[in-house]
């Protein structure tokens, strides 16, 4: 069932947000267009057409469903879901630079193929074009929902700053982790789930309320996503097994278990703190690593809170009134996003 | 009387824009705050503070004159004077990463003191930043004016990718590189020159008066810059004898005399094409090379190319009606701005 309202959820950001995306990327000078047309996943790297090929766009469908939950037509959120998504995608352009990575859902990054400065320069393209196409929403509104949007890349940039700054340090506390986690998913998901209901012009209660649900959809999706990263079927989640620990990342219910201390924590704490061999850690040792995080509770911790963002995200939308329809189906793609093994 | 006018502009802005660019940048994340503070010349590379460092702050004094000529105050503009500003060292910021420029001003880079990764990020924050304090303008025209910079944000893009194509190609034309520096300074200084007008609420064809004359103004700015160059004097510019020439850039001049063949064309095309020596050309090579590019035209071109633009800036504000005052005073900054070698 989720997987059948996935699928009209997919259509919907296709027929309403695919021809308003492509023709703001269009706007683009023709190397940055070619550069994030493949990182969307509409062409090959040779230029050619690809099929199917974009994102699940759950941003682009938390905005128009953020319309229709404020009583308007999808087709006036249009404007601010090109703009989520162009922000989204700046982001992973420029995160994937500074994190290195090669590879972003099996294909090469855009760095990878053409260089730090074509992904950093699309990136900013596609931040300032956000901006610039949401400034042309047919609404009153558009000029708050734009700074909605500037907000939240503010938080977005804070994340990743202290996602960097982890990395070189050690004792790193949970409430650090959470707030970074907070600055790069729940800031922006936060205004993908407002910003439909802010360019309807939709009372204050109601976009604070989709405010504040998208923040804690955001928690609630890192958490889930951090234990499909230990834990997931490769098959559903299409990374490696156990690849955060193959990683050495330091997830969310690894740094709880750190923070705990305990046997578990310090015998997490040795491995972390050890060299990685050549090749990687072989598998049974991630096994075991895997079982020192389960252990401490770092894997009941993460299931627990995700559980309780997700009814916070919930109770946040009982505050008001919302178009009955559209809320059962935004409870929907919230249930999807956090219970994405099913 | 050119530079003690400069002084009364650099006074005006410090005065009405520099507190409003620091209430803006103390908004961002510690480590990105840091960087633009350094980078603004607000501070040393240690945080200690910086007496008399900021830049000249161009781009601000254009927009503060833009209201005036509009018959607003100043104090209209000051949410798009720093918008630029902060658009302006966005682009450096990024700008140095991908050029591997390791110096700016004679000071360290942010990229070369703290890393790749921070002047992606801050440049990020301070794009973002840009549109949400002018959308926080107490002016019914401030998505407007958002628009009009983030249109100016990406043709600066566009510029920038042209500049490093242009790199990596022989037999670039003139024409490409004159669109390339309308991309990368034209574009801004006319967003500068008219935000306060929008923002003032002045009518389209003063808005457009003012765009156009920013344009040529850039225009006529990055042809004296690339003179100076070559011919500028080193005790002015801050930059070494013959700096373009010993970077081997193909500045406008350049360009000119590549394209224009004959005999100094030829024997430029030729010194461009060979290997350039372990420790850079001597001195005297560079001195003849010089000559090259005088003798095929190029240093007289670039001038009168100049001097033309300068006057169509001057034609598209007389077409408007603009307070007097202030007219005069942009007229001298123009001037100011394209001699910079008295």
């Amino acid at each position: 069932m989720t997987a059948a309202l996935t699928a009209t959820a997919v259509d919907r950001v296709r027929t309403h947000v695919l021809p308003a995306m492509q023709a703001a990327v269009a706007r683009l000078d023709p190397a940055s267009r070619a550069a994030a047309s493949y990182h969307l996943g509409w062409t090959e790297a040779d230029g050619s057409p690809r099929r199917d090929g974009a994102g699940k766009g759950i941003r682009p469908l938390l905005a128009l469903l953020s319309a229709e939950l404020a009583g308007a037509a999808p087709e006036v959120a249009v404007p601010g879901a090109v703009a989520v998504e162009l922000v989204h995608n700046f982001s992973l352009l420029h995160d994937d630079v500074m994190d290195g990575d090669e590879e972003r859902r099996h294909r090469r990054t855009v760095w990878a193929l053409w260089g730090e400065s074509c992904a950093i320069l699309t990136g900013d393209a596609m931040l300032g074009l956000a901006a610039e196409v949401l400034l042309e929403a047919d609404s009153p509104h558009a000029a708050a929902a734009t700074r909605e949007l500037m907000v939240a890349t503010r938080e977005l940039v804070r994340g990743q700053v202290e996602d960097l700054s982890f990395e070189s340090r050690t004792g790193v506390g949970l409430e650090e982790c959470l707030r970074m986690a907070d600055g790069k998913t729940g800031a922006l998901l936060a205004a993908s789930s407002c910003i439909g209901a802010l360019l309807a012009g939709a009372p204050a209660e109601v976009v604070d309320a989709l405010r504040e649900h998208g923040r804690h959809l955001g928690a609630a999706f890192q958490l889930v996503d951090d234990l499909l990263g230990i834990w997931g079927d490769p098959a559903v989640t299409g990374k490696a097994v156990l690849a955060d620990l193959r990683a050495r990342k330091k997830s969310l219910p690894v740094t709880f278990v750190l923070c705990g201390g305990g046997a578990a924590g310090e015998e997490l704490a040795a491995w972390y703190a050890r060299e990685r061999p050549a090749g990687g850690d072989p598998e049974d040792v991630l096994q075991r690593v895997a079982g020192l995080v389960e252990d401490g509770g770092g894997r009941a911790w993460a299931t627990r809170a995700a559980e309780e963002h997700l009814r916070a995200a919930e109770a946040a939308l009982d505050r008001v009134s919302l178009a009955p329809g559209p809320r059962a189906e935004l409870s929907d793609v919230a249930r999807y996003l956090t219970r994405r093994e099913s």
